[in-house]
């Protein structure tokens, strides 16, 4: 019997024995498997890399393929300046909105790539004091009006995202619509669009997923953070209509105009004083040509503008450049026009003692654009 | 004591006799005194006639001094049409009369002569259909715009007289003032005026008086209808401080123009549709410069304006001069270029889709107004 637990014993631990060895076959087996694999899970991946770096480089070829009409391209900008107390110029919030609607559609008509809104009253200094600011007045200024420049410039499908309700924007339905060429409908098919980028998951090697205002999402080269604005690099000749998603590129936001020579709307910047315009100019080598506009400046019409890259067009309040070179803490300069390369009267013999900041937009960049046209910028 | 009474009959009858004689003198001393004063009369008359007559000299000297600087003159004109119907692309009342306002002032600026205003819709055939006009729409659009224009072209001080309440103009509050150089302040000194005669008696020999926005009344030289609209040439140099009035006298209204090249405002113009503004130009040989405005037209900026006397400058509403063209029951064309001398894009490069008409005349003038500063006018 005791052989027979022995052998029992023996079967089992013959059994163990045989369940040993299995172990270890099997053991040796699992680790053959999972060098397997592995293996194949490198060569997979490799294989998937190279996948990708193929995709990359024909996607690479197609964007130069689509890249290639290259000579479109504008260079140059048109940047613009104006003090936000012009706002306070109107009669009712409503009519504050419309009039920052103006200046809105004026700088989209030209082409404006910047606008600048400079504090022409040091608001932030004098709010402390509580002054009253008079009835039926929304906001300051300076910022509501770059809120609603922002607003128009972004395109519809993207509001919702970049713009939560604020009272700046209580009057928007007054506003009339840019409709420049980035504020595309659904179906349109372009090469570029603005787009935000989507708060959803996906996969460690793929780009994230945007929302570029299309019937299908976009998916980017990049993993980027959920909510950022990018412009995006369609790639329709590499998409498949049964594809769930778009596939596209980012691109830095001026690509469109340097590539495309497209307009791509206007970036917004608020700057403390009048200096300050100048002073922080987001171009590397700043501005090379400024323009201050008065009635007391010389005569547009016979001066020619010499070559530029970056130009700045900078324009009065209610009392002219005068007011903002008063209340410049920076500046001890009474006369504008020692601050400017060029300080023009783009509206010679008048037939109104005034013109409005927002007519004056359109007046002197109607002025300008045959200037800007033909002025050579290459050889900047 | 019959005596004594035929004494007295004879006393009273020498007497008679001697009353007889004394009333016989006092008669022709009478007959005399009247002739003298007659005399007297006609001479004071033909002094006072020839007084009149020298100071008419005296004043037509001085006109003539104040005359002298005539090379000033403006002798062309410059006119736009537009159709009314672009006040129905503004969203509420407000912003209706708003865009009115926009428009007189571009007029203003641009020191614009004439507006027509014509009639894209065919209003009036379709109002007894009582077509529904949409929520918040006040009055016909053509009608309301010329109202509107007129309302702002008129100087404050004439408002009154002019300009009875008139739903048209209900939101007038809203309107920017156009500040132009004929809407004086009371105490400017100009050579001429507008002003509204006074429903006041006056001598026989002697002008009308008119309010002309001054302290003192202004008589002119002739006798007009009360609550006639005149322009007035002032005659400064003849004014006594001690006079109870100024003294002027009318002009065509043309002449603050033709002899002072002064802006003096625009008159106002409505045509059943646009053929109707060629067909009923108000001068003698018609526009002899027309220009239509279409992002469609030809490139503005190397095309230099013909000399011409009277120029036209018509715009399209929301659908462009195409739709203007195909609402005209005169016209066979479809594509307006024909009806133009010039057919011209006045902002080649766009960077909105739409140029709204308010913003076009802005533009469009503008870039004219260099190539009319040196169009030849002495030519025509």
């Amino acid at each position: 019997m005791s052989e027979f637990p022995a052998r029992k014993k023996q079967k089992p631990s013959s059994g163990e024995a045989q369940e040993r060895v299995d172990w270890r076959k099997r053991k040796a087996e699992k680790k053959e498997q999972k060098r397997k694999w592995k293996e194949a899970k490198l060569i997979e991946q490799l294989e998937k890399q190279n996948q990708a770096k193929a995709e990359e480089e024909k996607m690479q070829q197609q964007c130069q393929e689509e890249e290639e009409p290259k000579a479109e391209g504008r260079l140059y900008t048109v940047s613009i300046a104006l003090p936000g107390s012009v706002l306070d110029n109107a009669q009712s919030p409503e009519l504050r909105t419309y009039l920052a609607g103006q200046i809105a559609r004026a700088c989209a008509v030209f082409c404006v790539d910047e606008v600048v809104i400079f504090d022409e009253q040091g608001e932030d200094t004098r709010t402390v004091q509580g002054e009253f600011k008079g009835v039926g007045k929304k906001g300051q200024a300076c910022v509501q009006l770059a809120r609603i420049l922002q607003y128009l410039e972004c395109p519809q499908y993207l509001r919702k995202a970049f713009f939560p309700k604020h009272s700046d924007l209580e009057f928007a339905g007054v506003l009339n619509p840019l409709d420049s060429p980035h504020h595309m409908r659904i179906d349109e098919e372009m090469e570029f669009r603005e787009g935000v980028v989507l708060d959803r998951p996906c996969k460690a090697r793929k780009g994230s997923f945007v929302n570029c205002g299309m019937r299908k999402e976009v998916q980017i080269d990049k993993q980027l953070q959920p909510g950022l604005r990018v412009t995006v690099r369609l790639l329709h000749k590499n998409q498949k209509p049964e594809s769930r998603v778009h596939c596209g590129v980012v691109v830095a936001p001026h690509v469109p105009r340097t590539e495309g020579g497209l307009y791509w709307g206007y970036s917004v910047r608020l700057a403390s004083c009048l200096s300050a315009v100048m002073t922080e100019c987001p171009f590397k080598d700043g501005y090379d040509l400024t323009i201050g506009t008065s009635e007391r400046g010389s005569d547009a019409d016979p001066t020619p503008l010499p070559p530029f890259r970056h130009m700045l067009v900078v324009f009065g309040g209610l009392k002219g450049l005068e007011e903002s070179v008063a209340t410049d803490p920076n500046l001890d300069v009474t006369d504008p026009s020692v601050l400017f390369d060029l300080y023009l009267n783009t509206c010679p013999g008048q037939g109104s003692r005034t013109i409005r900041t927002e007519e004056a937009i359109l007046i002197t960049l109607s002025s300008l654009r045959p200037k800007i046209a033909t002025s050579d910028h290459n050889k900047r």
